[in-house]
Order: structure tokens, then C-alpha cells, then sequence
């Protein structure tokens, strides 16, 4: 252990385990920010719109989101024409919610560390040379 | 667009652009919260202490932050050992913190809906069944 750590930090401190990698991946992050903002459901050109991803994607994603239990697809009539409507599980929400404590730890370790302003240098090392 | 879609929300709403791929892998988040947290620089051993990770992989994650434009390597002496110290450039700092500020419209996006609590149902939609 190098005397440059900190006594409150141990090991695995920045280890993030809780960041799901299923739920991580920007375009899956995506789709579940969209549908925990509408828990009625999204239908699938709405979903699509509001993450920017072509069909191929949102349906690829979607089905990895489903096999991992994350959220429910329906297939039904939304004013008379077929629509797929995708939804969070209520398992799959409460493990978004999971997801979202951790990135909260992430985004408040980051701003205490951005707040301090320490001026870039290494007082402890001899003989340093670029790699 | 549906009439579910609410007036403030666009195409891209939650697309995330700024989550920048090289930073948001886990892995390679945890190195750089880790490095946020210290300014001064890592020696390798605690950096992968921190981040619980193994040494191959974390060579592996901090040459790709390197070329990246992220970080920079240093080879020097540490306590009469030979080390290898780690650390933000100013650009890799400041792209870090703009990655970071994404994230907080995500995790705040979340916490606004998850406290919500909406019941989960569908009122828009006829005949819907389980794909």
C-alpha cells in the first residue's frame, strides 16, 4: 500500500460492482431512462425517437432487456393501428433504481474530487520520466 | 408521435450523447473515479486495488486511456522501487467531469420518475397481449 492512500479507502473503493452491465450500456441505459420516465409504457416509435437508435437497435436492445427480465413487450392496437409497447417489469425498475444509487455515488465521488481544484502534480515520486 | 409523449421531451430526449464510450466501460470509470479522486496520481498497485481489478486487464484499460488522450504514464522511483504512477492530463480531467455531468441527468431523470411511484398500467392501448 502506497502512502498516498487515503485511510477512509479500501480495496474495490471504485470498483462500481452494482453498474449492471446489462443496464450500463449507453443504448439500454437509453431505453430504461425513457421508460422510467413513463411508466405507462412506451410505444416503439416514441422509444425510438427518444434514444436516437435505428429500428435494427431498439429491437435488438429491447430483446436483451426482455431476456434478462428487465422489461415486458405487448403487442396490441394503439389507435387502430399494431403497435409493440414496452414497459419496465416491476423487478426490472427496482433494478434500474440499484443501477442509479451506484452512478449517484459515481457523480457524487466526482464532484467532491472536482470541488477540491488540486493543482496537478506528484510531490511523492523521484525520477519521473513520461512512459 | 403518440399522444403519450409529453411536451417537453424531443427526439434524443435520452439518447445521451455525452456519455462518451471510452469513458463510461466500467472498468475503465472506476480507474478514472479512482484518478479523480487523486490528483497527485496512482502507482499501479493501489489503482488496481481500487478498481478490483486484475493486472492484465488494467494494462490493458490504462493503455487504452493513454492513447485516448486521458491519462498519462509515468515510469519512475517510488519509495527505492521501481514504479509506475498514473494520472488525469488536464484535457482527460475535463472531459471526465462533462461525462460526469451527463450522468447526473441521468441519475436526477430517475430519481424525479422513481419518486413519482405512477402505477404501472396501460390506459392507452387496446388489446394487448404479452409478445
Amino acid at each position: 500500500m502506497s502512502e498516498s492512500k487515503k485511510q477512509s479507502e479500501s480495496a474495490g473503493t471504485f470498483a462500481f460492482e452494482g453498474l449492471e452491465r446489462i443496464i450500463h450500456e449507453r443504448s439500454r441505459l437509453s431505453i430504461l431512462s425513457s421508460l422510467a420516465a413513463h411508466s405507462e409504457g412506451l410505444v416503439f416509435n416514441d422509444l425510438k425517437d427518444f434514444c436516437a437508435l435505428t429500428d435494427g437497435n431498439l429491437s435488438r436492445q429491447i430483446q436483451i432487456l426482455q431476456e434478462a427480465g428487465l422489461v415486458e413487450v405487448w403487442k396490441g392496437f394503439h389507435k387502430k393501428r399494431p403497435q409493440t409497447m414496452v414497459r419496465f417489469t416491476p423487478s426490472g425498475k427496482k433494478r434500474f433504481l440499484e443501477y442509479i444509487a451506484v452512478l449517484e455515488d459515481v457523480v457524487s465521488n466526482a464532484i467532491a474530487t472536482g470541488k477540491k481544484a488540486a493543482p496537478v502534480k506528484a510531490p511523492h515520486f523521484r525520477g519521473l520520466s513520461p512512459a
